[in-house]
């Protein structure tokens, strides 16, 4: 092979084999992102991000590069408002039909202890997820939310003379809806649907309280996933859900799970 | 709290938030397990299982203790053919309309090298999942298998004087099937379908036949799950299948990925 | 480049850097092997195995081959007994000085439920790793034990009214010993440390008992890593050991973590 | 039990096992924090971050709450230079004789490509941790930087007609220093001594030329360590080091590993 002269483009070259690819594209790119804080207007995180378009059959390859461009060229932006866009541009450069969007994200809320009222950061997983079709309009946008809970085993409480096992869990919220919302507002519900919310720092005050809270309110993860899907079907921002909990029993090796999906 | 003469069914008690759950129950229960294997019959290996049932809208909660028990009755055997008949007890046994249960192990294949003939094993992740409903038949039923393979990227060999970048990638076939058939005939077409399969063990005339081989059979991602999925459209067993592959890039930090789904 | 008739041996060529190397080979096999049981006297499992040589400065590299090679020749025996074995084959067929490996796997034991006596299995994640000098002498053989199990907080039963958060949390023990001993004896230490020790399948019965167990029992992770120091003090075949018990904290989304190590 | 009026320090109480602690402590917490840049003077990341104190043999337990607080109270600031500042006030708020921290978090660095020069950002897993004795002088200081990188296999291109085996790897590099370094400069050595280093968006004409580079600069992972160790130990600044090289091999499902350590 000697030095070209002008460079093959490869990935342009027609295909013969008359397989349209339904998704193409980069996967678990790493990248700074700012979005949107409701109590500091942006909060810097950091994103792991899937980017894929349709390639028609007729073309032997995707332009891998103009993805991870996008999302520089946006300047790091990204959240519920400007996702629709992004696909777009996505759409347009790649010169695709459909394209696709997911990104994770941890997000920090500065959090007071219930008693001492000690400040401290909590970290909640957040994520995004969107497509778009030819017409430009979004297919399908949907925002996931996780905050880490503690629930309380109902069954251990009534059938112990004294204690009841509980763990650490956490429960995911999977929204559809119809206009901008601040993550903020659902990790509250999941926090109040808990036997207990959970916290970076706790003074002996503050555990004692969660303690006997926890007590008093004891769920399964199926009372959990239920009380959270009976606020968000009263909400009337939301036009479907998807609600499941998981708990890291504490007397188990495995989790207890549960999960619900409904229109609104 | 006093002992209790008769330990209350806390799970069994009436609900009144009118929500039926879709599924709840176990998961990431790790189990040693046997499954078929085409050489040797019957194969050891350990499972990563996820086990549901729907729960009515009447009921407080589920079982938990009887989804393990299942497994364990049956002692340790899961595989395609007795797959129907678990999801059947487990409905049965937790008094279900639907059961769900989901299923993913490492499966290992003696293996030579193409001129040296070594032998060593090679690992492959496999998965089963499936889903009854109130007929006992199944709704869903799909098995899932993923192969290592090396990918020689097609525009570095074109536009490059010498060399060209590889990787190891991964890809995987989700597949919907008539009846029975082994796992090792379908990694058998993916490890085809790459620019070379990948080995545990290889001696330098292996290495030099595998390394002229990849770059005599450069491949995007693009051309393995086409490739995938033309054999896999010819045959006849097949109802439905998915197709992707990952390149874990070696000029990158993220991985190229593709992706299509189609009905044979 | 032209076909090679005889192929270059590049790893054995001289170095000129004058740097030696103190561990060079293959990191993260995946390989089907075989343990020592005390009931079942084997037993299948799946490892992940590190091994590695010295190299001398004057050469450039190791031959990767030969690593896996021994593994499958010893018919994926590995074990307390027969891992100096390994480790000064590994030495001679690699022609160094000194050589070590790191295995690491999942151990199944039948367990029954304490009270019910229902039986399934539970998994602990256990590991060995040695290495040899050039005397053919073991310069260090740890034997790594993980139980998962349950504690619950002195500190919050202690204030709170009624309950006490309690959680899952998993205890290690790493040994240096004088002579073969069974991995069932050292988890029976574990488990008897903690609030009390979890189960696959617990059964009405068991939940009740097991929650007044712990109640009874509170532990920190202090608490537990002193009891199991206590206990291993006093064996007379263990010459070293560590100690770490760490919580995934109910309370918090993040674990509480205790250390120590003693010379016997 | 009824409600204390005073609330019990059970922490406080005398323990009578005699058995000292080595670390006790937070483990796991994820907290955004501030690092030093080189280039914008600060970069916000998010951390993992291990917090611990000894424990004499008279303290029942250690107070988890205060670790955080110190975290939160130096308004996240973590890095090389106050990091021994930290560790005084862990020892000093816990009363202990000496404390621990380790602390990991990704770094990302605006990156050229070569002949393009297409702008975007690289993510580099980077560490501190360090001991500090009742001297309050450091004990131990070592700060770790891993950079993913390309590395093309020397045996293969020796020996096959054309092409050779490459893939991704990772280098990482750990420092004991004299005086304060920035982490882009240890960044520069590894990424020279890999057969080339990535990049998160490359256009053709860097595709090209990085395909060349690695073809003229094959590398194993014993070279890898040795070239980064011959640099290191020009460094009048290191103390001493410790270099390993990680390969996700192309044409293997493991790594090949490389590790050396010297005092400079």
């Amino acid at each position: 092979m000697s030095d070209k002269a002008e460079m093959a483009d490869v990935q342009s070259m027609p295909d013969d084999r008359e397989i349209e690819i339904d998704k193409v594209g980069v996967k678990n790119v790493k990248y700074p992102i700012i979005v949107l804080d409701k109590v500091n207007s942006i909060q810097n995180t950091i994103a792991t991000i899937d980017m894929y378009v349709n390639l028609p059959h007729h073309h032997k390859g995707t332009h891998m590069s103009r993805f991870v461009e996008i999302l520089h060229e946006n300047k790091n932006m990204i959240n519920m408002k400007n996702f629709p866009e992004i696909l777009k541009e996505l759409k347009n450069r790649l010169d695709a039909e459909s394209s696709h969007m997911i990104i994770r994200f941890p997000y920090f809320i500065k959090k007071e202890a219930p008693i001492s009222k000690t400040q401290s950061y909590m970290e909640y997983q957040c994520g995004i997820w969107g497509s778009m079709d030819n017409d430009d309009i979004m297919k399908e946008f949907v925002v996931s939310i996780s905050a880490p809970i503690n629930t309380l085993c109902p069954c251990s409480k009534e059938i112990s003379r004294y204690g009841a096992h509980n763990q650490r869990g956490v429960a995911k919220v999977d929204l559809k809806v119809k206009k901008f919302f601040w993550i903020e507002d659902i990790i509250n519900i999941i926090e109040k649907c808990a036997s207990s919310d959970i916290y970076s720092i706790l003074k002996r005050e503050d555990e004692k309280y969660i303690t006997e809270r926890a007590f008093e309110n004891p769920k399964f993860v199926e009372d959990v996933v239920r009380d959270i899907a009976d606020m968000l079907s009263q909400d009337a921002n939301v036009r479907w859900f998807a609600v499941e909990a998981e708990n890291f029993e504490s007397i188990h090796n495995h989790s207890a799970y549960a999960y619900l999906e409904r229109n609104n």
